[in-house]
């Protein structure tokens, strides 16, 4: 870990990560009632019990519900549950769990192997995961057996519900289980202002990764098996890998308080409107490109390496896109206009002072 | 999980676990200061910083700071980073990672097998120690390569200094490595009222796991390496293993919060008080036996099956200490009078009805 | 590896273990019959679907086979494939999966725990195997999903029908599913003189690993599963797990060549008739004792410490019985009137000089 | 496993694989030479002494030599033992551990992740390496720690002394370490006419998996270290991994056989001597193309798939390359001269009757 040094506490200039934000109110002051004496340990508690409850309500079906620590817990436990080491799971080239878990899911299921196609903006190709199935079908290659989608995915696009059915049934045709990964699922459905349902059980979803952390909360996500079948025993897997919190109400909570609240939904479409206004302040500045369609809360830009060198010597903290000459702008709950004004005026002042 | 049920919110007749116990005041208000903006992620925070500064002065040496989720990972991560799987792990046979953690060091691990040796009041016998790694030295049997001290022990006793030399001893003589699960390390401290390092790096300790969560945190455990090479890419292992919390400033700072205004250690007092108190007020009943000597928080009582029922009829919880016809009352930083006072008057009555 | 030294190739004087004798003739035969030309590979080819029927005749079902190369790999893939990583296995402390497979199950299994019953002669306890599923049934501690019973036993001893389906009803009621070791089964049928479904499927064993390499192969083993279900994609977890040969018809010809001839059972009964000639020369000298009933192909002999030290010195090989005192002498299809001879008289001749 | 069904036992037209040649003479002679009488087992013997001071000799240095049963385990333990889970092995994207071996490298290390790079005639593109290790350091993706080179490779091709210079030191620059996959070692050596050394240590390679069954053992495979500290311990992973033989010598003993009687270089040269024959007789047919050069013993052919399919109903066995159209012939140390004109004589008139 690092050695405590001379840097500022706060980072006033950045769009790096949602990950960057704090704590909402609701989910704070969730977890502060919460905090209210004894309770049982290990979920057996009345917060744990509620905050499923709520999320059974949110998703109009009788899911199983688990919460753990993070995103890569989450992800690697859940297809850990869909699969056998032999298997395979198919997934984008820039999905999280291929890009940014340190090989996570191949720890968690002892070496399922990650297989990867590609596909425009972010969102998988079908024609190639339908190849990628056929490809190999012997018992020398690991055999494919789940199809991960991100949604919302990492280069800030937002899977349709059409286009969730279209991967539904790819993957019942070649007995695929589906896996979302839904770090920012709130944003994505803030974008499309749909139920739910519509994009996960409804299409076929076997399991659910919500992501908490990205949208408000200190830490925390919720694994919801909408086919409880593939939930059996799931406690005991959380348990062996550490994902079994002992005061479990604290991650249950701030569950509580934002479904309750509605912030969970709030927080999101804040954060899709914030990227969507950067997109549209810097749209018209030369030199600058977007790279793709801005549908939840990152923008994705093209800009010179002298630029975002520039832009970093101005203390800005955001993203370099690896392999592509492009920098991610993410927005979040907590992103104010101010944040939004004071980047646009200083990448106005540096595009300016190159021409 | 659980359906969210008629049960009450809260639990107050209980003395089953300290992690019934909430946040603690000093933890909580450290994770509010924290809470103020943007913080850089995944361990690049000042607070993260902060924290791993206050934790290598109070052990005053240079050690490698980690933190992670919970126990159980801490322990697992720890040990995985001492052992191959072909190695073997020696502990106590009521240790927490034997009998508490699902198989986690075997899964972290990739398949290290834990040994087991007995020992009066919970403390590892070194006479069984030498044995166990003498017994088998051909490749048919895995290799002891660590031994895993648990400090305050599962029974709520406390290895002395000397106790601490003398398996650093042993361990040295036989190239063991030393993990120490101090889960309720902070108890130890303040039981035998001396320098954190003279139980640790100075006894041969090679990685301490010290709990937060039980001593007033919402969750976290700080992995410290007093041998910083066997820390090498210990970053990675977290995490690929879903324990690299991307808000780390809320893991950092109740460590600060509760180092630096010396709770730490007082509410880790007050727990071993409280058990003390209870000890005491329970001794003169008859048809009660305290069954191990009680030098930190927890007092194991045996009693007539007949008592345990009646009291869980009167809304108590406690532990039933498997295999043994006892209970076992925990205290924590949250234990009042109140509640010792309600608990043995509870006892009277049950014990005076029956006789 | 070794060094080459002096040491003579061959051990004229040893009873060490079944796995120091040479191939059999029948064995030898079938490899060189099998070597004529090309085959497919990987199992695709006539000797391999031809041991797989006679195995199938054999066991009068129409079970699964498959051929992995050795013992431990038998067991431990087979095991995985009954078990989650957290999950346990139950067994007879003595088992080989314990104490001479070096944690291959929690390895295979990753992290798979194997837990311990006693019971006299090297046959598990049924009343244990109970107190140990009941034992604990929360999920702190792994769920006991598989028995592993060794057939013939660690200790030289055989499970008679009665008692293999007593234990089926056992594993039955607690839902466990029937692991059969049995790296020594043909000594087992030997010794009882049974068809082999008798101890087998019909007394709700899920799969056995029926050893050769003890009975006269170079190397080889056939898993076995009656639980067809079970064996699903275990082809892949073989191919994985490097027990996927390539050029299968070596490991399956020596099936043919030794179930056609019937030299399967004739070896296992030579072996068993060896160790009970050995037995019941030794009986009547004074200060050794049979340990176990000698029902296999093993003979255990409690002695003093001077005469297994003077018996070594003469260049005789066994193993020690570890914790006991006592000696391993094992009989194998390779044994000779010539070798028991010659070690009676060597044991006699020690212990006439010591008295 | 498969159905014995009416496949005549033997496949007289092929050109599949190498692993279907059956056992050579000396290696089958060693075998017989070795099964006379008892030997210790566990490798603790005079054949598996005698094999790597042979082995040792043949490379110049005093490396750790340990067998395995096949190829598979071979690599994927040698790679196990230079990597932990959070690391990442750098490979062509043709290598075999990528390709074929169903996820066992991942399996064996507990999740390590395989890169893949590009390169000509399936030899590794150094650029490409050095893009891989450079692209991320940080800890959210797997580190770069091992580089596994197939020589001679997948597709027949042979990296030069010079060559394999060039990889050694970009491995040493990144602090790579060097696996060799050797599968058709021999057949490298054979092509390349240098000492062993040339290629293997005195090019920085830390470990090379030395097969036999492709060069005419019924299997086995040497994992030689010439970095000795990456041995250690390697006996321990051999036996929990289920690769320790216990009859051992029936391992040890191809080698001797092959060793001293020079038949592992003869039979080698004689496979690529038939390769090369069989290119050249092809070469000059209309419609056919060879796609690689030809420098071990394989023949890689673009070709109608009409002509493929026809071939197929004649009765021939071979390999589609996957996703090029291409099809690979394979000759080993029993393909003859006959199996040559029967294949080239069946292709002209096919491409005749078609034209």
């Amino acid at each position: 870990m690092k050695r405590a040094d001379l840097q500022k506490p706060l980072q006033h200039h950045q769009f790096a990560s949602d990950n960057y934000a704090g704590i909402c109110p609701e989910a704070m002051q969730a977890m502060a009632e919460a905090n209210r004496g004894y309770a049982s340990s290990y979920g057996d508690d009345y917060w744990t019990g509620k905050a499923c409850e709520r999320l059974r309500e949110l998703f109009e079906t009788d899911c199983e519900v688990f919460f753990v620590f993070n995103g890569t817990a989450a992800n690697s436990l859940a297809l850990a549950s869909l699969c056998q080491s032999y298997h395979s799971i198919i997934c984008h080239e820039m999905a999280h769990i291929e890009t940014d878990e340190c090989g996570a899911s191949e720890f968690f299921s002892n070496g399922t192997k990650v297989l990867l196609v590609h596909g425009e903006n972010g969102k998988v190709d079908l024609g190639e995961i339908e190849h990628t199935v056929q490809r190999r079908t012997d018992i020398h290659y690991p055999k494919p057996r789940a199809l991960s989608i991100t949604q919302a995915t990492e280069l800030g696009t937002v899977y349709t519900v059409d286009e969730m059915q279209a991967i539904g049934e790819v993957a019942r045709r070649f007995s695929l289980r589906i896996h979302m990964d839904g770090a920012r699922f709130a944003n994505a459905i803030a974008s499309l202002n749909v139920a739910p349902k519509e994009i996960t059980w409804k299409a076929g979803v076997d399991v659910l990764c919500f992501g908490g952390t990205k949208n408000g909360f200190a830490m925390g996500e919720a694994v919801i098996f909408f086919n409880r079948e593939l939930a059996f025993e799931f406690d005991y897997r959380c348990k062996q890998a550490g994902q079994l919190a002992s005061k479990m109400r604290y991650l249950a909570a701030p569950w509580i308080g934002t479904l309750e609240s509605g912030a969970w939904l709030r927080h999101a479409a804040h954060a899709n409107a914030c990227a969507r206004k950067l997109e549209k302040e810097l749209q018209s500045i030369a030199g600058i490109r977007v790279m793709f369609p801005c549908q939840a809360n990152s923008v994705f830009l093209e800009m010179p390496p002298t630029l975002m060198e520039a832009l970093r010597n101005r203390g800005w903290h955001f993203y370099t896109f690896i392999g592509s000459g492009g920098a991610r702008f993410m927005c979040s709950w907590e992103t104010s206009d101010a944040d939004i004004a004071a980047l646009v005026k200083d990448i106005r002042e540096l595009v300016q002072q190159n021409t």
